[in-house]
């Protein structure tokens, strides 16, 4: 396989090639992280990345990629296979994310970026931020991972493996070999799962809390919408279905609970010694189940040992495991501290003793 | 509709008929608390109830109903109609924790009990128990909520909605019609869901971490079993297949939606104020996510401004939702108490201030 990596770039890279920040995606997003005069549509982190952002493009040469396995242009189980000219499927190898972080920097290589000032990410993103580094050791400065682990807890294994059985099982799967948009309503649960995940009980309470649907909007069935919170869910995995390629969906999917660094020399401490940047952020969320803080407490820990400099933020953010697209008041000044803004204040990070 | 309802009974009725304690269900469970002599199988309390146990069958009348709509012996969806011979199924009328309420008080009444000594409940069984008081506040000197709620949260309501969705969509559920088994992979991706809710985070970790099950038990199939918290939750619904009707389970979820204390009255406060108990027991789990402690600490501090004597606890059990089935150690001190056990250690209780 000769796999193709689709990605974006913001800014300039400097003489020095050393102003480089590489972004890896949560498992959903295509590489289009911010508007940019070739794409003026808003991207999935708009308001950290750009001029005068958090990740300011005035200062720094941005790179996004889409993950290898993805559907948004990287080469992929929804790829064509040149040697039998039919997608792959299910021939698509098992992916992990180690793989994401390796085609990660073939891009970084190829764009002549000589170190990264900081490698990035969120969820799978972190984690692929992490095995970058780990693998990489010289390649990035500093490492940054957001509602991330070091490895996946059978909690998050479970969740997920369910969600993929609900594609698994809906008939219109067939083994992967689907045509059109495939397992829409395996899809759909998936998805619907997925966003009870991705937030907060909390959150929900004040969102929704018992109020139901307008009598017009009812649909009459007995199990049918009756709650706000139940048309909320249906609207978000109504705008998932048909944009996301389900057999990508299960390697993505799957590559998160494989992930444990402690595969990289026998035990996590050992496997976080490898990693090679001087400085790391590690953010966490207090509501964030599927990521608990205290997954990012043990990164945090891990890597202080190694001699980093760990910056550890724990944020009280009610949305839980998605807050970082969505409470920019909390992540805005944490990023904008590591990053050093022009709006930077200095003495706020909290470092992790050693 | 004049329904049945299956119920068992152990010990026996004084003269006062003050003595009984009428015991509601969660969702699945049937009559069959405790082995009796007519039923020697181990039942789903059996450390609970039974001669000097906490619940103790020498001294008290115990009686646990089947609730209305269920299917062990209760009329439910599944019951044949007797004006159409076929079964109800969808033709059943929607069904509330009320009316599950209203059918064991007809028990109550048929066995010739004057007063209940208390009415217990677990999950569901506690929000019924809690409507029985609301509805007949004379007919129980006493109230004992476990892991429940005065009306159900958005978050939970939603994981309910999911898994009736999952039970819905699944082909073989025919709208109702299905006969046989029916549904069975919607009912094996409800149940995994479900053991998910009602379990917690930090037993699975401690219980399954990141163990792979053996490779002679692996399918080879690339998103089959792999992990052994894959397979306890594959096991698990397994066995719950086939013993409960998928019709019985949407009219029964979607009564744990429906319920609101607040119904009663127009508030919670003048829900609870019609709660007739002198005495009550509130009981949350620290790691219950699906009936998270504050909604049992707001239950036990809107009955103690009503002037019940109300004891709250709180307990850490890391089995989550599910602590009342299995973690005996940390309950059956704590019923003991409320029921003047002669194992009792004075003094051990803790009451809400007024």
């Amino acid at each position: 396989m000769n796999p193709q990596i689709t990605y974006e770039t913001w800014g300039t890279l400097n003489r020095a090639g050393d102003n480089g920040v590489l972004i890896f995606t949560g498992l959903s997003p295509s590489a289009h992280a911010a508007s940019s005069p070739g794409d003026s549509s808003t991207g999935w982190w708009e308001q950290m990345v750009g001029p005068a952002k958090p990740i300011d493009t005035s200062k720094y040469f941005v790179v996004c990629v889409n993950s290898l396995g993805s559907c948004f242009g990287s080469t992929g189980p929804a790829s064509v296979n040149p040697v039998t000219s039919d997608l792959y499927r299910l021939d698509f190898p098992v992916l992990t994310v180690e793989d994401i972080a390796r085609a990660g920097q073939e891009v970084v290589h190829s764009l002549g970026i000589r170190q990264l000032y900081s490698v990035v990410g969120a969820s799978m993103g972190g984690m692929t931020a992490l095995a970058h580094n780990v693998l990489f050791p010289q390649a990035s400065r500093a490492l940054v991972c957001i509602s991330s682990a070091s490895r996946a807890l059978p909690f998050s294994i479970a969740l997920r493996s369910l969600q993929r059985e609900m594609i698994r099982t809906d008939p219109a799967w067939k083994d992967g070999h689907y045509d059109g948009h495939g397992p829409v309503q395996g899809m759909r649960l998936a998805r619907k799962l997925g966003m009870l995940t991705y937030r907060s009980a909390a959150e929900f309470e004040t969102r929704f809390g018992r109020e139901r649907i307008a009598e017009q909007r009812q649909s009459g069935d007995a199990f049918g919408i009756d709650f706000e919170v139940e048309s909320y869910l249906e609207a978000h995995a109504s705008k998932f279905i048909g944009t996301f390629d389900a057999n990508c969906y299960l390697y993505l999917s799957r590559a998160m609970d494989l992930f444990d660094v402690a595969d990289h020399g026998g035990s996590l401490e050992k496997g976080l010694g490898r990693v090679g940047a001087e400085r790391a952020l590690i953010i966490g969320v207090e509501t964030d189940f599927l990521f608990p803080v205290k997954q990012q407490q043990e990164l945090a820990d891990g890597l202080a040992v190694t001699g980093c400099d760990v910056t550890f933020e724990t944020l009280a953010s009610p949305m839980g495991h998605d807050s970082f697209l969505v409470d920019m008041d909390r992540f805005r000044p944490v990023i904008c501290d590591f990053f050093e803004c022009p709006m930077n204040q200095p003495g706020r990070l909290r470092r992790v003793a050693t």
